[in-house]
């Protein structure tokens, strides 16, 4: 029972602490407020006042599921259905269109009769710089793949369209993953920040000499059939057209998933992500596994055995499972973070979105981190070998790590016909910690990117952006124990199934693109938190208390004048000589009495913790006020009920008010509204009652009209009686009086 | 709107549906009523109305883990803590001990310094019929199990009891199973009805033939150290002393956990049923493995190979898993139903309770039934061999079926090196349908017996009675397609973790062993369904509608005069010429204006849907009246409220009145009670409102005042008028003459 804002009498209701499982909870939560501007071709500004996305959606332009950044992150390359877009993104007040090459596939009844019609049209799959010019792009093409060479600057078709096989997918909806590495293109020891995966290219510092029309080599993992059952890993545009092939099926499995794919300048190698049959288990039943595998990018395939083949192919099985569990096996989506110190880029880590086979309890999606470090322990020690004869593996031991190394495509036949049967790790790569970093049991998330930042204190974090199939997009902090949910921002108002996703680190924006249009979401609005102690609870690495400004800032150095707690988000420390809230304005309620009122009080936080205070004109129970769903009071206006209400939110025992109510009851019987309600949409499962007619007012009234008549007849009595005995008395002159003027 | 009960207005609110979901609903549930009379060696009825359980309870006997019924089902023998009772259950109206052998192991300071000193007691977990007229008993006696042999009689001890090795666990919290079979004892073509499984017998047929002393042969499964983990698998008390064991720990896995063992009169084996690693397998982690195995009881071991060793021991994986999902992993317990024809032996069906080692989302428990025939196929099929050298199993082609085969103990040293070798067969044994027959997501179920049972038409249905840890038995009938909860009885009021079961076909008794003591529960209580739209909805095969007694009876033999339709349930048909309902009394409710009431109905079936119907005097918003949990309606009392309320259930279209309230409201403002209530405990949550106060009938008297006093006043000023102008009117000599009188 404390005294706040000056109120005597405070009743203090702490209601049932909301679900605080920190498994999911983000901090703030912002969501989706459609546009009202639906023009065609238009940009337009969403969201809530606290989070402004911008859009680009046009009617021609869907299924955006490739999106390309151009090295100064000004201009977004994007793959839809039919079209190959330019948009310039560099404007903060709005996406633009700069070029547009329409790419239809011709209406094709045989394509049309198939299982799979609705993919009967041309959808981008792969958009690639090819050189510093030219963008590579590859489309379905209502299954039967064609690509193209375009000019970066006016997508002007370099290269006419033709058909090609095993660079990207006859049926749409089959994933795969390509990208380009040339000598001439890439600086083997540049800096790739983010680098593409699953077919979306983030950003990469590129060298600044233009070798015009010099191709780089294309490295891809796709399916190549009708039915997205025969996979290839394949190289192309290799010099002296020495382009590379899988030597047999059975390298990857039939019916493998390809999810992304990585290139690792320090290890000269081309990693690939795929999930496939795990054919070296006996389980129960079919059991699938996430692998990786890798291809060296100096590999020109053997002279006599493995001619045109990978001489450097190997795979080996991704795990992300936590002790005595059953493993999240399937992944779908996977990034790379480079080490945060160049010279170590065995450090560099792989975040991946996994689900499960199976229908497990402990949740939908788990994302796991996987050690460059930890793949390459695995590609040098011991391999797997199928003997075919008898159905089963032995261990190949690899003495002096022959096998896994790259330039074996000028060793001898013996060790190349090794290389043909042993390309299966011994040992499988656990994920960093031997756990998952973060397990939803409510989220399945579909698409991860992610990037690195400097905290104010100089400590580097990563940050994932993670897609949800409810169509939000959370923003996750990774701590040293665990991870904190920054924000969760609705994108779409409905799931979105094709959906690709990147960051621009250098601009601060992420990307997202869906089969309607592509939304720019900045990577921090640190002006929504408007106190020192909202900015520290955030845990936002990119935003700060300015303690001189007083405003929660970006930051874009390391700034250690400005407060901040990535870790702990300990405000207590941090905003000492800040005032931790805002005042807010009191909103007066009319209602009657009898009447069924909605507090509405939505907390921008799912962590904070809200309770409503009270003040009392008298001891009333508790009883009398009803929380609804969400952190809505629901209160029943009697004489006695309270008159100003408050909603409390607290975490880590910081207190904000975040509403004031006054409550004013209407004089009676003037309305027939059984529940008067600010928020309509709250009041949907609200307890709506009729207001009982109180005569009070008018026994009052009429009470007092009783005792007045009663006051007059009683003087009028006693002055007829006085009238009658004798002469009248100056009082009853005066009644006399009043009685002839009425 | 229909007009039932002759009222003319009813308003008829659906509620939404109770949870309807068929997998663990129990058509009625019986909750536990404790007994009053607690005096020791007491036996007492305890239960509901409908449910009547005789107990027997005595504060020195505890742990009744093992229960084994004398053939003629009058005596059941009862293995405790330190004690060997034998108790009268042949009399209806209670149980009596008849005789008991105390069999306490001494205070061991050795034993109470273990880790498991809660065991440091003799907890007797063998009872059978050794013979005719005497008793095997096992108890692990703190650590260091010893045998007796008893009288059936009077429980005088007939062989001192003496310490013995791989008879019963050490641990007594370890799992064992045992039973006895001989030639002499047992007809070779015996109907065993159902047979005992985790050392609990049930029914059995005995020849007549008593010859004393002569002992059948016992066979084994325990583990045989303090940590219960080294298995074995044995027979004793063999002719010639040529007692059987394991050959090497290689043939059950070390930490194996014994659950059921079986004899097969048709086939001369007795099948073991246990769970441990199955190394076979190679997932990702260790998993666990249902198996059973076999032994034939002619085997003798082999002359120079397998010296005093089974040579007839085999083992096969039971599988409880449907399509494509985890598997039910787990045997927890498992009984023996034999086959409805007794020439056709192969279809004997084995149900077992399985959970899982994962959290699956599927659920906690499920039953899967297994038919010998399968059991058979798979030991007469190929078997694996483990290449000790390679780490490997090999397919052991099993030519001409020699493998599993009985009377391989005369075979020649090459077939038993081979049989010493190949014991795991290649095929798995699939349970019936390839699916589990139920599985529950709330319940997990510890223990089952079961039995077959004919209805009134002739066809057969199997029983399940299934014990769930929270403490109810679950009766179960299998219906054609799926399976139907009849009963829900709960028999502990908190969970009970050591418990046996067993139950008497010819006396149609249920007995559950506890810690606390002994349960017996009839299988049916037919009396308790009123109606026979009750009885055949019951779908209980025990049961039948008489048309002519007007009542719901227990069947003995087939009667199709009977109504009756255990598959569906369908009443409509079977009840054609019966009253389907009975009377319900109406209860008259006292309460306020503005007053919240709560309206209590439970339905004792939890497959019913419940509704209320009212009727108005106005028409008032559907609102006023709000369903709590359950199925009680609380309802805001205001003039316009109504004033009678019936609740009904519904199932299949049967509408039967279960309560019927009238309200009447209370003269005004006499009472502070703010909810009234008819059952305390339903209203934890209800949401209780004060009265208001309304003035009405104050303002009505002081308005009827004001007008007299009104008229009073104007003829008063009428008359004062009139006087002071002439003389007085004959009125106004009357007003004066009251004001003088006043």
């Amino acid at each position: 029972m404390t005294s706040v804002n000056g109120f005597c009498n405070i009743c203090v209701l702490l209601f049932g602490i909301l679900h605080l499982s920190k498994t999911i909870t983000p901090r703030t939560s912002f969501l989706f407020e459609p546009s009202l501007d639906c023009s065609s071709h238009a940009f337009h500004q969403t969201g809530t006042p606290g989070r402004v996305l911008s859009r680009f959606n046009a009617s021609d332009v869907q299924n955006t599921t490739t999106l390309l950044l151009s090295p100064d992150a000004a201009t977004l390359f994007v793959g839809g259905r039919d079209t190959v877009l330019s948009l310039d993104v560099s404007q903060s007040d709005g996406i633009t269109l700069k070029n547009k090459f329409d790419w239809e596939a011709p209406k094709n009844p045989e394509c049309n009769s198939l299982a799979f019609n609705q993919n009967c049209a041309n959808f981008i799959r792969i958009l690639q710089f090819i050189n510093s010019t030219h963008l590579y792009a590859c489309g379905s093409w209502a299954f039967k793949p064609q690509y193209t060479i375009l000019t970066v600057d006016s997508l002007k078709v370099s290269k006419k369209p033709e058909h090609v096989k095993g660079h990207c997918p006859y049926n749409a909806s089959e994933r795969s993953t390509a990208l380009v590495v040339g000598e001439d293109l890439w600086d083997a020891d540049c800096t790739v920040s983010v680098h593409n995966l699953g077919g979306i290219l983030l950003h990469i510092n590129r060298r600044e000499k233009h070798t015009t029309f010099l191709y780089g080599k294309l490295y891809t993992a796709t399916t190549n059939d009708y039915f997205g059952k025969t996979p290839v890993i394949s190289r192309y545009f290799s010099d002296d057209k020495n382009d590379l092939q899988l030597s047999d099926n059975s390298r990857v499995q039939k019916g493998a998933t390809f999810i992304g794919s990585s290139y690792i300048p320090s290890e000269g190698k081309v990693l690939f992500f795929f999930r496939e049959a795990g054919t070296e288990y006996n389980f129960m039943n079919k059991f699938t596994v996430t692998r990786v595998a890798q291809v060296c990018i100096d590999d020109n395939g053997g002279e006599r055995v493995l001619q045109k083949r990978w001489t450097s192919f190997a795979k080996s099985h991704l795990v992300c499972q936590a002790q005595e569990q059953l493993p999240f096996n399937l992944l779908q989506d996977i990034v790379m973070v480079p080490a945060a110190d160049a010279k170590s880029p065995d450090n560099t880590l792989f975040y991946g979105i996994f689900t499960s086979q199976w229908a497990l309890t402990s949740g939908q999606s788990a994302v796991c981190a996987f050690r460059l470090a930890d793949i390459k322990a695995a590609f040098s020690a011991n391999y797997k070998t199928y003997i075919v004869e008898t159905g089963e593996w032995k261990v190949q031991r690899n003495r002096d790590a022959i096998l896994g190394k790259c330039g074996l495509h000028n060793a001898s036949d013996h060790i190349l016909n090794l290389v043909k049967k042993s390309f299966l790790t011994v040992n499988n790569i656990q994920a960093v910690g031997h756990k998952q970093l973060l397990t939803s049991k409510e989220e399945l998330y579909s698409r991860i990117t992610a990037q690195r930042v400097q905290a104010a204190n100089g400590r580097m974090y990563t940050i994932l952006y993670l897609l949800t199939e409810s169509g939000f997009l959370h923003k996750i902090v990774l701590l040293k124990d665990g991870y904190h949910i920054i924000e969760a921002i609705q994108l779409f108002k409905s799931p979105q199934t094709i959906k690709s996703i990147l960051v621009s680190i250098t601009k601060g924006m992420v990307f997202v693109g869906s089969s309607e249009g592509v939304i720019r979401v900045p990577v921090s609005n640190c002006s929504f938190y408007s106190s020192c102690a909202e900015c520290v609870l955030a845990q936002d690495p990119f935003c700060g208390w300015n303690s001189q400004s007083k405003k929660c800032i970006q930051l874009y150095n390391v700034n250690p004048n400005l407060c901040q707690d990535v870790e702990n988000g300990n405000f207590t420390d941090q905003c000492k000589d800040s005032e931790s809230g805002t005042l807010v304005p009191r909103k007066v309620i009319h209602a009657h009495h009898y009447e069924w009122v909605m507090l509405p009080c939505a907390s921008s936080s799912g962590l904070e913790r809200v309770s409503w205070r009270f003040s009392n004109h008298s001891i009333v129970p508790q009883s009398h006020y009803l929380q609804q769903q969400k952190d809505n009071l629901l209160v029943l206006v009697t004489p006695n009920t309270a008159v100003e209400f408050h909603c409390v939110s607290e975490k880590q025992g910081l207190q904000r008010t975040l509403a004031v109510f006054s409550l004013k009851p209407h004089s009676l019987g003037s309305s027939n509204h059984s529940v008067h309600s600010l928020d309509e949409d709250t009041l949907n499962s609200s307890l709506p009652l009729t207001q009982p007619k109180n005569y009070y007012v008018e026994m009052v009234v009429v009470s007092f009209l009783l005792v007045l008549c009663m006051c007059v007849l009683a003087v009028s009595i006693f002055c007829v009686q006085r009238q009658s005995r004798s002469t009248a008395s100056p009082e009853c002159n005066e009644l006399s009086r009043i009685s002839s003027a009425s």
